[in-house]
């Protein structure tokens, strides 16, 4: 007989009764082969007695048994696993197996339609960190928002919320966030002409099914932020790199490249380049813009970065300029809050946004209507006003700090120049350094640091890193610029 | 002089600088054609007194738009809008513009790879709804939610989850899902075999971009969930429509089939089939995982509706059978708590969760962490068990209700069975009772209740709707039941 008191374990706070309980493991049992067709079963007493239930619920047990079709009662003989049972495969529940990297040996065929980009850094658990350029979640004013977020839920309008809403997302928070685009940028845009967004990834997915098609050429830079790479193969586009300097994204190679082929979109992060920090110069904006409208191609602008420019000179972005006729814009308050919770949005031509939110509905209906009408309360109330401003004075003070602290202990590993903003420096390692034993290094002294292989790519190959500085307070700082100075001495 | 006072709207309580927010309504006014080049700009002297800032922030913004290149200063004359401006379309805002079905006019071109279908409802504004088989969302212990979910931002640990995390989703939520899928249904799953969702809408989509390339065939019912058709096609998939009867889909049908075509996947909801309700008998259940061995296909089951069964036997998931072979099992918990409350899971072949984590990368690279971590408490300390078994018992209550009522006051005009489980009633319609018109008559009344639309298809036609009982309580349901008595007669 099977060890059934240990296999057999029984929890009498679930929700599921317990003769079903007991069903539900005689037929994994059966499933996975550990009772096979003819077997008898213990009789109920036996049972009960083993698994301390009463006798009656075993009863019942193997009556949905028998009444399912995974056992018959031979009279006064017992209860059997049924004779007949169909051959199903025996082998080890998944939990043991590893996964691999291709499918084969698996039981059907699936395609990764992408290459797949460095897996995002979990930093969840790290304690001490020189990240990608990722803002500080202890200033975000969470408090307030959870605080909005459970009196929602405790008003009985609020509870309407969580019914099905728009795929667009909250029209109270499309009208905030559309009025707080007016006055910080310019940009002119109604609440049905936004759809709200899980963060900038979520935008630049949506953008890239909507435009791309199968072998449709989109056009990014040389360098370029990966996992936008990533999306646009995954639609089944193919790459055009476009050199980029110092003034941004090169336009008048973009413009030659236009002469010969038929490009459907370009990608750019003007303000600033990921992963180099470079704004791009007015002139080229505008440049593009006229490219944009004579070839009949999208930019897709994604600004997640503009919260955040040291030098108070923020140019406009391309969106302001164009008025919703070329540009797809895309940004991000994950970026500026926290960015486990995911909030974002994307504005474009009203027929366009109509789209997206269409597709959106496809892939996950709708965003979290409560969160996102806290978000509101926290923007009309002046709350996220307060918080732009504090953290843009903090993290330039950091931005001024790392970069002093870079020049004197770092001059001669590492070359950069002081970002005008974002929240991260572009640092060019010299050649003798070999990013990835920096990185194990450094993650032995309980410092975690990129290895750069994000930064690359098939046609960028680089030995720099982008060094986060924003998550890092002054002393967290010094002690992890500390280590990092013993790892690469 | 254009009427500047109206025009130029100061924010002061806006992060943006007073000078970068007068500087950015002029560089609107220039791109959109109503300041042309060579036009002069009022005196900063005449600015000032007319918006009611300092001379001096009117310098500031001036010096700034010379400095990017929109004005020139010519000495005494004054500054003037720069006379050699590219030229920029000069057209209204988008704002004014209405979308269109198709995007010819547009700049740019773009594809619907799909079909719309209906916009999902908006049901957040209405007050009195026979809605798709949605659960209350006054049973939810929402407030239990939000306590924790706001406790654990103030704990120093709690912090760490407003980072970056595992696009997987929170590990405590995911083990926390385990544990339940195990004691309620027989499926072992370790957490790194599961990807927590938005919903299982997300799930489907998941498995869409996965398993289907284009022209690839997936098999559904012929009567089918609408949403899970639009994301098929979007994939770029082929349907291939079996028939659906009281057992559910017909898997020797399906078998004839496969010995002529490739088919990708099968799509199911077993429990119970959307729309009809059926449940699928187990003979079937296992002819199909048989099925999917021979052929090596990939059984989508989605089984968003388990938890709710009245009968208390509820059938086995395929996937507690199959442990992880050919089975994609997909579940929600948005659909037991709050639909805007996007939660849901995906399991499978542990190789495959892993490529569906990357791909959720670059869809909206990660879940709420903080949200899920709330849901993982609210799972361990017994709150979810007693919701499900509170709203369990108050949805057979109200089934049996809405049945009576139906049977008592809508015999001559509606067919149904009583549901075993879900949330909604198949009601098909005399008919002589033309359902867009009863909706759009309920609705002058007060009644929301769909027209039905959503629950055909190419090759479904029908008379019938999902009636919701779910989220009505009695004294409504009496009340919407008498609004519809009154539309039918």
């Amino acid at each position: 007989m099977l060890p059934y008191k240990s296999l057999i374990q029984i929890d009498r706070k679930s929700p599921v009764t317990l003769y079903i309980q007991v069903c539900n493991v005689f037929i994994a049992l059966i499933t996975k082969g550990m009772l096979q067709p003819s077997d008898l079963l213990p009789s109920s007493r036996v049972l009960a007695t083993l698994i301390g239930i009463n006798r009656n619920t075993v009863k019942l047990a193997y009556e949905e048994l028998i009444s399912q079709g995974w056992a018959e009662s031979l009279g006064r003989k017992g209860v059997f696993v049924i004779s007949k049972l169909p051959a199903l495969s025996k082998t080890k529940p998944s939990e043991t197996s590893k996964p691999k990297s291709d499918n084969s040996g698996e039981a059907f065929r699936w395609t990764n339609k992408f290459k797949n980009a460095t897996p995002s850094e979990n930093l969840q658990k790290t304690t001490l960190a020189i990240d990608d350029g990722f803002p500080d979640v202890r200033l975000a004013p969470i408090d307030q928002l959870m605080r909005e977020y459970r009196s929602l839920s405790r008003k009985f309008y609020g509870r309407n919320f969580l019914k099905y809403g728009s795929a667009k997302g909250s029209e109270h928070l499309r009208i905030s966030i559309g009025n707080y685009l007016s006055t910080s940028r310019g940009l002119g845009v109604a609440a049905e002409n936004m759809v709200i967004t899980k963060g900038s990834q979520m935008g630049i997915y949506l953008a890239a099914q909507l435009l791309l098609d199968l072998s449709d050429t989109v056009a990014v830079g040389v360098s370029n932020y990966g996992f936008a790479d990533d999306t646009f193969r995954h639609a089944g586009a193919n790459l055009l790199r476009i050199p980029v300097d110092g003034k941004g994204m090169d336009v008048d190679y973009l413009e030659e490249a236009l002469r010969h082929k038929k490009i459907k979109a370009v990608y750019i992060v003007p303000h600033h380049h990921f992963p180099t920090t470079v704004t791009m110069s007015m002139e080229r904006r505008l440049k593009l813009l006229n490219l944009a409208k004579e070839y009949h191609f999208a930019i897709i602008e994604d600004d997640y970065d503009f919260d955040f420019h040291y030098e108070n000179k923020p140019y406009l972005p391309l969106a302001s300029i164009d008025h919703h006729q070329s540009v797809i814009y895309i940004g991000s308050i994950s970026k500026t809050f926290a960015p486990a919770l995911r909030i974002g949005f994307m504005t474009g031509p009203p027929a366009f946004v109509e789209a997206a939110a269409s597709l959106r509905q496809l892939i996950d209906k709708q965003g979290d209507t409560p969160l996102e009408e806290a978000f509101a309360v926290l923007f009309n109330n002046g709350e996220m006003d307060r918080h732009f401003r504090k953290s843009l004075k903090i993290y330039k003070q950091r931005r001024n700090i790392f970069c002093q602290i870079l020049k004197s202990d770092f001059n001669e590993v590492i070359e950069f120049k002081t970002p005008e903003g974002g929240l991260a420096v572009w640092a060019n390692f010299d050649k003798k350094i070999d990013l990835l034993k920096m990185s194990e290094n450094a993650s032995r002294k309980g410092l975690y640091i990129a290895n750069g292989s994000f930064y690359k790519n098939e046609s960028f190959v680089t030995n720099a890193l982008r060094m986060g500085f924003a998550s890092l307070e002054e002393n967290k700082m010094v002690e992890a610029l500390g280590i990092l100075k013993k790892v690469v001495r």
